[in-house]
């Protein structure tokens, strides 16, 4: 079985589906059974080091002759406040306390952009796909020249404007449903919570690459929805977290299967930057400093350790429970399974709409 | 041609499509025009006084012998605090001053739900429609036993779950995408801002009577993914406004052809509740006091003869320009034209989504 866009046909992958990239759930593995299920599987590669990004391409490589996809964070130089920073560990240290483990401190702020887009052309991985920020055109040419397709993340339709312009192939509209982080780059976090009904509409109608559909979809009806207001593929996280492939401890899996739609919320707790999570207690003591913790990548930094530390405990209390709203119609099943699935449910759905005309 | 859903042979109706009720917006020729084109208009009764309501659905039932909609607001007594009043008069002075009139005071806080509730039973159409609150049991049989099928807006699951359970015949989802006042009646509002590819989803999956989808839905790409999503009908306000049949000034109309995605947000400036509209300057300078304003109806009566006067003086930067976040889309047609347009589109859609299958 087959559903062909103008997407699909390009990227070669037999269904317009795409696993997102997701840090913390993203596995050789699962990028794996994707690919080999025929949608395109990604590899989330923002917090690898250039050596560990080149070693994990190589692997994936070895394991799939399809084409695949490699996601990496748009950023500068960390800026680190210390006065900032000792504030934020202020406020770390009771969970520190509380998980009865000493306090960890990172060993590194960030990983180095630019070594890993070095990495990346290098590498030339059929697909490459962005978010936090922009390339620009010289970056985007460089990857083009390798062959490398490239995909820009966008919140509003003036940053898909934006990788229009700079390049990109196509452009990942990820609307205010989406789990994770926020891809927002040019306006103020807040004033880019826009719902799919109108983000995909109008870029897939105002842009002149193919639209990716990225947030609340989780089943063929969703795909198929997306096609249907323009969109070329859909890209699907939360759908995927509680796979046996994905690494996501056992705690996060849970709360995503017991999640509601009312049950996430926007936060800077975990990381410094807007992501949506399930809403927990972590998150809900640190809502009173939200205005004041150091950003992307600096605290992401200070509560990885506590992360890692609470996932061995299975504390889901102090964990990154981030998931769409969409998150209650999420399923465990092995990745291949799925897709397969989605594949039957997108094509039944399309079919069953024409029926509806009398 | 038609577009057949249970809920539309329910009805009586051959579009899935549901002109939204907008105050300020809502007039019998927009609701006669698009009853007549073969949709449901809908008259936006909850700030018409008892006598008005009763007018208003003689004259509506005497121009069109197809089914039609009433909406209501479901509220309680005003909450009058004589010094959040004054002090919310304070902050409007200096928006008197600016038009050049004096302060003009409210004659009432606004219409008295109990007596607009007993018009609608008697007056019985065949279809009412709630927003801000849920109706008991007993109204609901009340109007069932007038032959009067029942909407209740819901903005989360459990809000959806509560109105099957009181015996509406089908809910409104309000995505967060919609235009206008928040429907939210369980959770605090910030809880419930859930976009329509999660919202319409799960209220399709979950509940035991027709989902109606409302919010980021303005062409017949929208109302076909809402129909493949498992909604039964969209419920479209944003793309009337501009229709030659709105009341709305031409200021309001002209806001919403020119919007973008990202120009809307939510406020409690002119009504006291949370409301989605394009940020105008009034927006911009209430926003300091958001949280102190009086609830509604109270602020929206301290701010009724100001936007009138503002109409009057065609001062965009004054009036509530209430939109959804797809406003761009958008068109200024004749009500009639709108719906056969929206028609021919959703039936295009959806034959060309079972066109992708290969």
């Amino acid at each position: 079985m087959s559903i062909k866009t103008s997407l699909t046909q390009r990227l070669g992958i037999d269904l317009p589906l795409i696993q997102g990239p997701m840090n913390g759930v993203s596995t050789i593995d699962l990028a794996v059974a994707v690919c080999e299920a025929e949608g395109l599987g990604s590899l989330a590669a923002a917090i690898l080091s250039p050596a560990a990004m080149r070693e994990q391409i190589a692997q994936l490589r070895s394991r799939t002759t399809r084409p695949f996809a490699v996601n990496l964070f748009v950023l500068g130089a960390p800026q680190v406040d210390e006065a900032q920073v000792l504030r934020a560990r202020e406020w770390l240290a009771p969970f520190w306390r509380e998980l009865g483990v000493a306090e960890e401190l990172p060993s590194q702020w960030g990983q180095d952009f630019p070594a890993q887009f070095e990495v990346l052309v290098e590498a030339a991985p059929p697909v490459a796909s962005f978010t936090f920020g922009i390339l620009s055109a010289e970056q985007i040419e460089r990857l083009h020249a390798r062959g490398t397709f490239v995909i820009g993340t966008a919140t509003t339709l003036a940053e898909g404007r934006a990788w229009v312009e700079v390049g990109a192939d196509a452009v990942c509209a990820q609307a205010t449903e989406a789990g994770g982080h926020r891809g927002t780059f040019l306006v103020p976090f807040d004033d880019a919570l826009i719902g799919g009904f109108a983000l995909y509409r109008q870029m897939a109608a105002a842009l002149a690459v193919p639209v990716i559909a990225a947030g609340g979809i989780m089943d063929g009806q969703g795909i198929a929805a997306a096609l249907t207001l323009g969109a070329q593929a859909a890209q699907l996280g939360t759908a995927f977290i509680a796979c046996p492939e994905s690494s996501a401890p056992p705690a996060w899996k849970h709360a995503v299967m017991h999640a509601s739609a009312d049950s996430t919320r926007l936060t800077r707790a975990y990381s410094g930057r807007p992501a949506r999570g399930i809403v927990n207690p972590f998150m809900q003591a640190m809502q009173a400093h939200e205005a004041e913790l150091p950003p992307y990548p600096v605290q992401n930094a200070l509560t990885s350790p506590l992360r890692r530390a609470a996932a061995k405990a299975e504390r889901a209390d102090l964990l990154a429970l981030f998931a769409g709203q969409n998150a209650p119609l999420a399923r465990a099943l092995p990745a291949a399974e799925l897709v397969g699935v989605l594949g039957r449910e997108t094509a039944a759905v399309l079919r069953a709409g024409a029926a509806l005309l009398g």
